[in-house]
């Protein structure tokens, strides 16, 4: 069988879908501005588990995936559709409330309106469709396709803290504030992930990405995305890469390595710059990781002098 | 437990949510046109059965029920998101090809460009969830909210065949082409619908509509909405109402005015009109059936000179 991103290529070339393949689809808007839209879903038993999280975490979630689309363009969010399936046993609780507070309390914190959406029963398990709208100057949408060789690659944010609470969770591991730090801050970025939309707000305001998308499959098919994309390679050094540090306190250090390079979830956003403007973003919390290359579609991990070649192996559905 | 139209009116009022309650959300675009966007979702064994429908008629549908809603405003559809979640014994066949062969055959026929959307596994049940963009003529959207005591109340399309069709297929019999038309008319108005954008169109060339909506939960609950929304009343002739013809040659006439009531997901729209412009409409396929009353809150049902009050019975999902 295809994979799911070999059957949406085959879908985008049969019906000539240009708009597809970014974070978001941009759409014109007004003479100033364009119209970013994006829809994520999320399933339980394959994206969560409801007795690992709380449904306060599990709206500020459903909704963060997708402001973290709406940063990984450049946009600021503006309105939100949630669609809900919801299987009777949950209706009969406190649980949808509660998880439109969890939406809320994050939908507030970036001046977001719910504008519409969709409610229904479902059989057995919950789903989540999140739509975001969101906007960006016209014309400035950060794209995946448009690293150029040369480029140098950046992180905003740690890598394979969400993989890291996740395997705290698959271990029996509960969130509980009494949790000793590094256990705790793990978990949360696992269940309560944020958004970078304030680091990605300054990023646009310079104008120096070049592309742009969110580790939300993991840095190793996220990176493979944007040089699939682009028509080029990326070069790591994987001494620099920005590793959640409380892992350490968890895991082996392959464990960590593996996590920070496959892991996914953690909504941090992965860009490329002109080396000429690299200077500019010196006083900001990011992380050059490496440098776009000509060499298509391979991405090479270097360390210690030794040269591997990284293949995706991010979360795939099919 | 509260039913899911009392839960989203909470939720509005906590969160003083303006833009919900209308087929879609209107959202400013540009000087000239508000956006329209809407959310449906479609889930296996709630709103469909595998075993009663056709891939491409599920695509089909899946789309429809949201143009539907663009209609219902008045607008004119433009792009839409698809999100699916599938599971792997389907995945496994060729059901994800045929379903966008039937999405896109709709799609191509009102130009609505597909722009995004996601696509995950589940672990059992499909589910769909189908989001449309369209736009209007600014602050010429149809609201369900604006009807006014003395407006006639008009149908467009008939009542009753998408449930006829429901009913058939209950019975166990299945679409096919060598169906007798009066059974495959009827199933076709279930599994196939057809949304009445053209017909919306003209209505808002002549910008005569005091409010609109599509009759997808059934007239008995889409009126209501319609009068909580305005504030007012409706006074329906029973003899004047558009019953699916075919109905008669499959039910009796009770079992047919039942659905014509009752059956949700005609895709017809109902809609208002002030009495001094009704001759404008004179011409169009449409079935004037009562008028709006100050009596708030209040269905009448007249026929042969008795009057009875009709109580919602479309189809909740809570």
């Amino acid at each position: 069988m295809v994979s799911e991103f070999e059957f949406i290529h085959r879908i985008k070339s049969k019906y000539a879908l240009h708009r597809i393949g970014d974070d978001c689809a941009i759409l014109p808007k007004d003479a100033e501005s364009d119209l970013l839209v994006t829809a994520d879903m999320l399933v339980e038993d394959i994206d969560f588990r409801l007795d690992w999280t709380t449904p306060e975490f599990l709206g500020h979630k459903s909704l963060a995936v997708s402001l973290s689309d709406i940063a990984a363009m450049g946009g600021t969010p503006k309105w939100a559709m949630l669609t809900i399936g919801i299987p009777q046993h949950l209706w009969n609780t406190d649980f949808i409330g509660r998880f439109y507070a969890g939406w809320f309390a994050l939908a507030t914190e970036f001046v977001v309106e719910l504008v519409g959406g969709d409610l229904s029963k479902v059989p057995d398990k919950l789903v989540i469709d999140s739509i975001v709208g969101g906007e960006c100057a016209k014309g400035k949408a950060v794209l995946r396709s448009t690293a150029k060789p040369g480029d140098a690659i950046f992180v905003a944010g740690t890598l394979g803290g969400a993989a890291g609470g996740l395997r705290l969770l698959q271990n029996g591991i509960r969130f509980d504030d009494s949790l000793p730090l590094e256990q705790r801050d793990l978990i949360l970025k696992q269940l309560q992930p944020r958004p970078q939309l304030t680091l990605s707000k300054a990023l646009i305001t310079l104008d120096i990405t070049t592309s742009m998308l969110d580790v939300s499959d993991g840095l190793s098919s996220d990176l493979a995305h944007v040089c699939s994309a682009s028509g080029v390679g990326a070069s790591i050094d994987q001494s620099r890469l920005p590793i959640e540090p409380y892992l350490a306190s968890n895991f082996s250090f392959d464990e960590c390595l593996d996590m920070a390079i496959n892991g996914g979830e953690d909504l941090g956003l992965l860009f490329t710059v002109d080396e000429k403007n690299i200077s500019l973003i010196d006083s900001m919390p990011v992380t050059r990781i490496g440098s776009i290359t000509a060499n298509a579609g391979i991405i090479e991990l270097n360390h210690d002098g030794k040269t591997t070649i990284l293949k995706p192996k991010g979360y795939r559905h099919f």
